[in-house]
């Protein structure tokens, strides 16, 4: 029986095919995700992955159906599959705001689901790095999210070599398009060919402009100048404070294409343009109040990185760790007369918090420091018995092959070492 | 817009409502599960939620899909929420042992979904942490097994007067069926007439097991005898060797509902009755090859373990500890002038690993005190200038409400202060 097309599992290193994915490497993405946010005093929240159909559609309108995992339940319910993380978390805060102080600035790592029939061999999940801040419409909120991202991105030992932030402004797009035309009902389809505008003809984006009533060359000239709004330069300074300036720039051609951010918009892409966008966000000041129904108004602004892209990223980097699941010993057994007293050492060794192996039923004597050594365990622990009938512990660093003689006694002491590392 | 119902929200700490989940409780238990995991040398591995409808019914039967969220997507095939591990690793073990030494140590934490429409009330998803082992068919294996489950349930802070494991076994049981009946097909109502017995009245199992021709005063004497088999036994002495005697017990009574378990069974039980089981697993040597199609054939045995009967445990046991989520220091930022050397020390400080809050915005000096208390932060610090107009750090210790004045390249390290943490 085989998993569904666009699903994966995660295996622990050694992988068994380079093409499976790595719960290993997973967890390291996680686990840096997590400690970046928690200097930033971000705060992990989590919704469920199954939400009413109605949470999608009411902020993305009906056509995003298509690209879902939709069903109706046994008690009649139109319900999906997350495809994305913010509607949920509107939901939530417009729920709870009241509760917490301003502002709130949150984190969550979902898994997202999207179903569109096309895709062959892509994927049609991934976990997404969730990063938000409601109730703070100054831009040093857009600054102190995107000094976030940064800094996530540099705890994997990505430099400014290797990504930049393109920073925009859905109000500057609002600008251009206000004082060109007046008439409201073309705007949407303008951002639709700003944002497409990098990926198709020129021609094509001419004529799209044109039916609008735009004059390409003006847009061209627009995005080349890239001139910051008084808003923007207000984050490239508070950024250029922190010592992050080479981290971001001005890129008009940027305007992400969701329909309802309100404010500066930015995506995260590496210098060499090689993969898909690493993370996007940006402002959206209406969201909670159109998902809480007109209860709760709360500016807000967030953005989201999966985790394929930045794998793919890391890897092509050599910046993925090597598991570290090596135990610290392994506990030999070799009399199996004294099978019980080395598992009462072993039960100590593991409430002193250290990692032990040993092998689970009796075995060969050079089959178990076999396998010690292909664990990668630090060192080899063996009781046995002295001269006068009391055990002693036969203990060896597999690194310098030194051996000593202990008191069992002392195992837990020895195994600290130096460092006090478990 | 509401979530669905039987479905949770985790939010951060402080709730906004006692009956919300806590985030910061979640990642408090997934952490316990995964540290004593390492102890254990236990790896971590993940499936997809989503599976095809199959895999469940292949190893439950047609009538689990009562049971389930199930829907037919896009691309007309049957497929399932998961409803629960053991099927999903069945599957990847089959297709990935050859790559890993025996035995095999894994885990996992997934998010599990069942839909019973008579359920009013009742979660329709919980997380469940999962241990197995493969490739092994001796007492030893189940020994360890079960040694993880108690030091997990321990490393809680909960003791043998809190939880006990009911050990029990299906061949035992096997066994007593086959010296009384020679009518196999009655085999699995036999099993289902046990594990009913103690939540049903007496009569009515009388009456079942009459039918099957078991006379119920015989099964009765078996489960009071609660005499360990040989294999039973081993169990015993390997985790009274470690000293876990005092944690677990025969009791015949435990059976596990689900077919597929072949060997030893149990159950994790709070000794004063008053929730359901906390975890509960056992030995299922035939489920890789069945699930595999007949390829692949290894021993396997595990256990599960959900958090919501869990946190309900450690909560009313008064074990659940206070979150942790307290800024380290608090920068408050009097004199606007200095917003950005202040953001300078403040991404300096980041940098080091220490997590630091501050105020977006202007805002008046006691505001930002007041908030900083709030946060539970453990220091203020505060850039001045000096009277020959060098900057100054005013660094301030809220719980001692000492206070120095420090040059600011001496942040990191009086922060650090005499322990090293952040």
């Amino acid at each position: 029986m085989e998993r569904l097309p666009g699903f994966r599992d995660f295996y622990p290193e050694p992988l068994p095919h380079p093409d499976e994915w790595s719960a290993d490497v997973r967890n390291y993405i996680f686990a840096q995700w997590r400690e970046v946010c928690r200097r930033y005093g971000f705060r992990e929240y989590d919704g469920p992955s199954l939400e009413p159909l109605e949470l999608f559609t009411a902020k993305s309108g009906d056509e995003i159906v298509g690209q879902l995992y939709n069903f109706v339940d046994k008690g009649e319910r139109a319900i999906a599959l997350r495809p994305e993380m913010t509607p949920t978390l509107a939901r939530m805060v417009a729920a709870a705001e009241r509760s917490y102080k301003k502002p709130i600035k949150w984190f969550a790592i979902p898994q997202l689901f999207r179903y569109e029939r096309q895709q062959k061999g892509r994927l049609r999940e991934h976990f997404q790095f969730n990063a938000d801040i409601f109730g703070e419409s100054d831009p040093g909120a857009d600054a102190e999210l995107i000094a976030l991202l940064i800094d996530v991105l540099r705890s994997f030992g990505l430099t400014a070599a290797d990504f930049v932030i393109r920073l925009s402004s859905r109000n500057a797009w609002q600008d251009f398009f206000a004082k060109r035309s007046s008439d409201a009902s073309k705007e949407y389809d303008f951002y639709q060919a700003i944002d497409k505008m990098e990926r198709e003809e020129p021609e094509k984006t001419k004529e799209k402009l044109a039916a609008i009533g735009i004059d390409a060359a003006e847009v061209l000239a627009f995005v080349e100048k890239g001139e910051p709004t008084v808003e923007l330069g207000k984050i490239l300074d508070n950024l250029g404070a922190r010592g992050l300036g080479e981290f971001v720039k001005i890129d008009y051609n940027v305007i992400r294409g969701l329909a309802y951010y309100t404010g500066p918009v930015f995506e995260a892409f590496d210098r060499k343009g090689k993969f898909r966008a690493i993370a996007g966000g940006g402002r959206y000041d209406h969201l909670v109040k159109l998902i809480s129904g007109g209860k709760v108004n709360l500016p807000g602004l967030g953005f989201g990185m999966g985790d394929v892209v930045l794998t793919e990223l890391l890897k092509e980097r050599g910046l993925l760790p090597k598991s570290e699941a090596a135990p610290k010993a392994f506990c030999l057994i070799e009399d199996e007369t004294l099978r019980e007293a080395s598992l009462e050492l072993i039960q100590s060794l593991r409430e002193h918090r250290f990692a032990i192996e040993y092998s689970l039923t009796p075995a060969k004597s050079d089959k178990q420091f076999k396998r010690a050594m292909e664990l990668g365990a630090a060192y080899t622990i063996k009781l046995e018995r002295a001269a006068n009938e009391d055990l002693q512990l036969r203990f060896k660093n597999l690194k310098t092959r030194e051996e000593k003689i202990l008191n069992p006694a002392e195992a837990a002491t020895h195994l600290r070492g130096e460092n006090g590392a478990h």
